[in-house]
């Protein structure tokens, strides 16, 4: 190789469109580029939609939490911080936090800070999930967790719920039946998105016990954890786990603390992996900015009264979404959710759930996320979030009844 | 498997303490965890230490930038960025921004906001490499992007600078040899990461040329690219590149824009891989927030008085660093770096750069980083940051001239 400008020259040509996605890795090709895009540029066009289709809510995030980043910003905390796993304040406040909620102790070296939920469950993947292995994971499931086992080389295996008596039921013999040697992980959402299923503490004694058995990593998406209604939390594999268990928590700020343009969550693990997460964390992102840990400390140690009113605007949305539309004859209404912010529904008369959303859009004008989204499973069915304001969620409402027919 | 929680009992004793790290993947059990933490739980023994082993400038990021972050909380910019791949202000902003930089017009769908450029880097590997091929990069190197080759499954393959008359070169026959059929990338920063090293207009020519002969992408991490002292910006690979070339540009406001706690950068990329781009930032990271984005949007738009004055702050503390450490007998020092913010140097008496380190910040209590963090070539070399305050940096110099016998 010469350095030469003049030899350079004849390539400086007719460089073909197609190069440079053909260079791309095939696992990424296969990822799906489009969701709801097309929906949306169509709602743009038909204007007044109201958008219902996202995962999340429609409040600013409060003040005290605003005030703590701004805080830091004039206290110049725009270095590095010096422990990429998380700043001392957040990772203590987490420990009191999770020490509080699930009654028993979690160490602070247990809890690794991340740039959000979605960098949670990539760098838990890349923990644990070797190429030409594969994840077990409960369907209808948000689309990022197959993706992500795609990106990282895993095969996904899908194990539906089933609507038993109308209630979203997991056989836990599908679980196992679905592991095998090559088997990493189990990885489900509760209260999951979409469907608002919740496990049970003897669900996941039982997925802890196969996990213990067969050397498989938990790992539970407990995102919407605060958002349930029996009680403070949801059922939590971090009840029941030892330290050292194979369990990785998912948690994030965006849901129950409105923070979801904040980009911050945490993964919760066994202390013995917290030097291989902090060197993955320096060599994948270099962990989250100071500002907004101290905006996120704020939000764990004094947001409880936040977490209930975001809680109170999910469940009467629920309560909201399920009076309308436990009438009209054309929908298909599992009961109703434990927990979550959305509503999980299908139409009898349109099973695809892509057609039956761009129906709802031109009809009703509001903006539902199609079931084809979440799993094959799930495909006659539509999400609808409703951690709303509740007069704007009962407009929605109104419209839908009228456009369906009710 | 059932759900019930006696069938549970006999597993929840005894987990032992080593299976969490026996499950975690042998690449990531590989992965360095220690880096210059012994010396820095040493330096807090000591005590007043100057700090100059982390790569960060100390000037705290000034109003301007601060008051547009507060700006956005104020005005409720606290919910998902609609483009994940960035805000619209953004990333016009940077296109604007490069095609002046580069003199060539590079347009807004080829640069995605990443979570830091870390993030950036994770985001291009991932894009590019397959587990089992290989990246070939220049060394000496910061050790994160050894490392995240690692991590990806891939195989690293450095070619070492070498010292002539002083100076350091890269022999491009010897990357060409390094490359076969598994080579997806050749990977190099410049100004590099610790060198100082500065890719000439031909070399760049002649990277491109065989990187566009060979398929392979060229991965050009330029996060000193405005620290450099002959020009506005060091000669860029983005300058020759035609927009669908297989050219990735790695960038950051960590370093020109005294913005290292943001954890914001960004990539610039052929316009065709933007669509999977965009798919990877929803399952890896789902964005960055919108009011860190309003922080860089400000930077780059109202930002070149401030990069001048981290430009001339290095250009000083080069100078300062130079004239002290040029008259030691022990020091082996080579020809002044053209940009960035580091002296690379190495101690004849020490070949071994750790207890070189150690010998300094004892002796000295000065904090330098130890060259075999980046590379095997780069064993006897000390990396010294000289993105700081003049008058403690020249506290630090006269410290290390006594201590080392000047």
């Amino acid at each position: 190789m010469q350095g030469n400008p003049q030899t350079a020259a004849p390539f400086l040509r007719n460089v073909p469109e197609s190069l440079a996605v053909a260079r791309a890795r095939p696992l990424v090709q296969d990822l799906p580029t489009e969701n709801i895009a097309e929906l949306a540029v169509r709602a743009r066009e038909i204007g007044d939609v109201i958008p219902l289709w996202y995962g999340e809510g429609d409040l600013v995030t409060p003040p005290f939490i605003r005030d703590a980043a701004k805080a830091a910003l004039d206290a110049g905390r725009t270095f590095y911080e010096p422990n990429m796993r998380g700043a001392p304040g957040l990772t203590e406040a987490l420990a009191a936090y999770q020490t509080r909620l699930h009654g028993r102790e979690i160490a602070r070296e247990r809890s690794t800070v991340t740039p959000g939920g979605m960098q949670a469950l990539a760098l838990a993947f890349q923990l644990v999930l070797e190429p030409g292995h594969n994840i077990v994971y409960v369907e209808p499931q948000w689309p990022n967790i197959a993706n992500l086992i795609h990106l990282s080389g895993g095969e996904g295996r899908p194990v539906p719920l089933a609507l038993r008596d109308g209630d979203w039921r997991l056989d836990l013999d599908a679980v196992a039946r679905a592991c095998d040697a090559r088997t990493r992980a189990i990885v489900f959402s509760t209260p999951a998105n979409p469907t608002g299923w919740t496990a049970s503490r003897e669900d996941l004694a039982a997925l802890l016990a196969f996990g213990r058995e067969r050397g498989v990593w938990i790992v539970s998406d407990e995102v919407y954890n605060r958002l349930y209604w029996a009680g403070p939390s949801a059922p939590s594999i971090l009840e029941i786990a030892e330290p050292e268990d194979l369990v990785l928590s998912i948690n994030s700020f965006s849901k129950a603390w409105a923070m979801t343009g904040w980009r911050i969550g945490w993964l919760t693990h066994p202390a013995s992996v917290a030097p291989h997460l902090a060197a993955m964390t320096q060599y994948v992102n270099s962990g989250v900015s100071p500002f907004v840990q101290a905006g996120a400390e704020a939000a764990i140690r004094d947001g409880e009264d936040l977490v209930e009113t975001m809680r109170e605007r999910c469940r009467r949305g629920v309560d909201l979404a399920y009076a309308a539309l436990d009438r009209l004859p054309d929908v298909r209404l599992p009961a109703k959710p434990r927990g979550g912010m959305y509503v999980f529904f299908a139409l009898e008369s349109e099973p695809d759930s892509t057609a039956a959303c761009r129906r709802v859009l031109e009809a009703a004008r509001v903006g539902l996320a199609p079931g084809a989204l979440f799993g094959a499973s799930a495909r006659p069915y539509l999400r609808m979030c409703v951690a709303r304001d509740p007069d704007q969620l009962q407009t929605a409402l109104d419209r839908l009844v009228v456009a369906l027919g009710g």
